[in-house]
């Protein structure tokens, strides 16, 4: 059930000192307001308001401290230089996280209702979205189970919350290549699990091979297939791509990975311009054999995050693989400056991806 | 870092009623107070305390709600004819704890302190411990990752906390035999992953499968691995053992299942009974070639929460297997009276398991 309501706007009378634009970092620090609504399986969802960014009480036994239902998501708004407000494709998110909510047992958020409220907020905080290179508003949607009951069942009580976090570029390398660990050993999710949701437990369950990636000089973990630890899925929280011998390639959708919506806009770039991008299961070993006969051009990961990630190495097994001599390659560039180009207001947004906040 | 402290006691001034006995499910109603510490990487755990049960306050950018870093346990105090109160292996608990904590890049805890915990909490509200057949109260402590940071990496700040709660019979059926449908689609955990641990997702990623299997009116899904959906894993909430022609199997602990607390207690029982118990790979294809063999000869889940739940029914891919005519078998029944004869008391405690609340 989808209740459908206005928002009610409480403003703050103490608004917070803003960070220095150039130690923002990445969640670090949240915006003046934040949006909250509630669930409940008789009203459907409610009390849909806009209120000073505040803590949250909850009952110990809530269902989201035991059994982690609780799904969210992730996305940008950006400052043009001339001073507009846009955000991109947050239809896209509103989706995705619809079908994670299924996955979930959760219920269905009104899209058009989340909407208003990623908008309303993002312009009562507009001058908290940061204005320099790589700098952007990150908006974080989530859901959680908050009924206070321990049987193992779907919750029938949820909030969803929006808050907001002026942040930095991502990867402290910047657009400068990153090195990927391969991870042989720790899986993050598999074919029937719920990879392609973008839940919590996806995310705790990736953290102990991060930090052993971590300490040998990583900055992330490319995932393998869980079955047979054979077939590339995404690294940490981006998709990957990989150019060989002139067309591009990235895994297909098998529902362990997640749909991203940066992933999704690079394809369609690449086809607009005419570049052949394939879908496909990909092995590890047939790009360490493109690796070794000259053939493998660039990788990047895509994410709200980074945007596009070089990657300048992997290791895989020991075995160490430099990509395009550790530089960022063209394909690479391009699409960064392309994306960051749309999103920024600097090139013309030919695929109506930008939503302005006024 | 462990930081082990001597435990606050504050009581509550506002003591609820208690629930009636007849009618108290699992996990709805809770006691009049709770034990809470705090972790941070600088100080360790500290502050621990026993207060009155209430909500506890998050910053909305918590951990726990986004990257679910989270860990669980669930232990049961009883008490006996003779009125007094003991907790079943909760030194066993204590270590799984720190297990699962440590495959979630989570801080260790002081099991002195919080065995300290359990006794102190179970002795105060000791009265809420329910008389009746089944009843018994439900020790659950967790953790919580409440850094205020959206960075995917372990949190630096953490909360403790148990809560308990007075609990009838888990399964609606009781001691009658449960019908559990083998799951050849979803998949919840697998070698790699986090199956072993006791953490929120793993619980999450079972919903939509358990949905199903009890819309077909089953209580429970059986799983199966992740890799080829062959081999046995476990039940919902429980461990499963299959008795074949004389020799007890049981799936072993290959990393993707729990270490289940009552399975390893009924192994131990089962070898000082000199029943043979083995431990190995099963596939589901051999049961129901035993089953139509007629070797099958009874089939049982383990756990905290039903002790020993008899399986009278499985339902692979249509086919249905009915085990012992649907009726409770006699090493299940031996099982249960053995082990909840030694937890309510009646029976002699030879393998000291129960530790006892003065
Ligand atoms: C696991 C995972 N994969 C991929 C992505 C990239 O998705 P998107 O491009 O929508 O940000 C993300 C998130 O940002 C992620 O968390
Ligand atoms: C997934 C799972 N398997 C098995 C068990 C049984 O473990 P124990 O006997 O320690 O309760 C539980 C929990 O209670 C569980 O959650």
């Amino acid at each position: 059930m989808i209740a459908s309501t206005s928002i009610h706007i409480e403003r703050t009378t103490t608004p917070k000192a803003k960070p220095p634009q150039d130690k923002l970092g990445f969640g670090i620090y949240f915006t003046d307001h934040m949006f909250i609504m509630n669930y409940t399986a008789d009203e459907g969802w409610h009390q849909s308001r806009i209120v000073p960014y505040q803590p949250i009480t909850l009952d110990p036994a809530a269902k989201v401290f035991h059994y982690g239902q609780t799904v969210f998501e992730g996305l940008k708004a950006y400052k043009t230089a001339d001073g507009r407000v846009q955000v991109f494709r947050p239809d896209a998110n509103m989706r995705r996280m619809n079908l994670s909510n299924d996955r979930m047992s959760m219920p269905e958020i009104p899209t058009d209702l989340v909407l208003d409220a990623i908008k309303g907020l993002t312009h009562i905080d507009q001058d908290w979205i940061p204005d320099g290179e790589g700098n952007s508003l990150y908006i974080r949607p989530f859901i959680i189970a908050t009924e206070a009951l321990l049987g193992v069942q779907p919750s029938q009580a949820y909030t969803f919350m929006i808050i907001m976090s002026p942040v930095g570029a991502y990867y402290p390398e910047g657009i400068n290549p990153v090195k990927i660990f391969v991870e042989s050993h720790y899986v993050r999710a598999m074919i029937g699990g719920v990879g392609e949701a973008k839940t919590a437990g996806n995310y705790a369950a990736g953290l102990k091979a991060q930090d052993a990636a971590k300490e040998q000089g990583y900055t992330q973990v490319l995932w393998l297939d869980g079955a047979e630890h054979k077939y590339i899925e995404e690294v940490g929280s981006m998709n990957v791509f990989f150019k060989i011998d002139g067309t591009v390639y990235t895994p297909s959708l098998n529902g362990s990975i997640l749909d991203g919506i940066t992933r999704n806009s690079v394809i369609q770039l690449l086809r607009h311009w005419q570049v052949p991008v394939v879908e496909r299961q990909l092995s590890i070993e047939e790009i360490y054999e493109a690796g070794k006969n000259g053939k493998l051009e660039e990788a990047f990961g895509t994410g709200t995050a980074a945007v596009i990630s070089p990657v300048g190495e992997l290791n895989w097994l020991g075995v160490k693989l430099v990509i395009n001599g550790g530089a960022t390659g063209g394909l690479s560039e391009k699409l960064y400056n392309n994306l960051t180009g749309i999103q920024y207001g600097k090139l013309e947004d030919e695929f109506n991806w930008m939503v302005e906040v006024k």
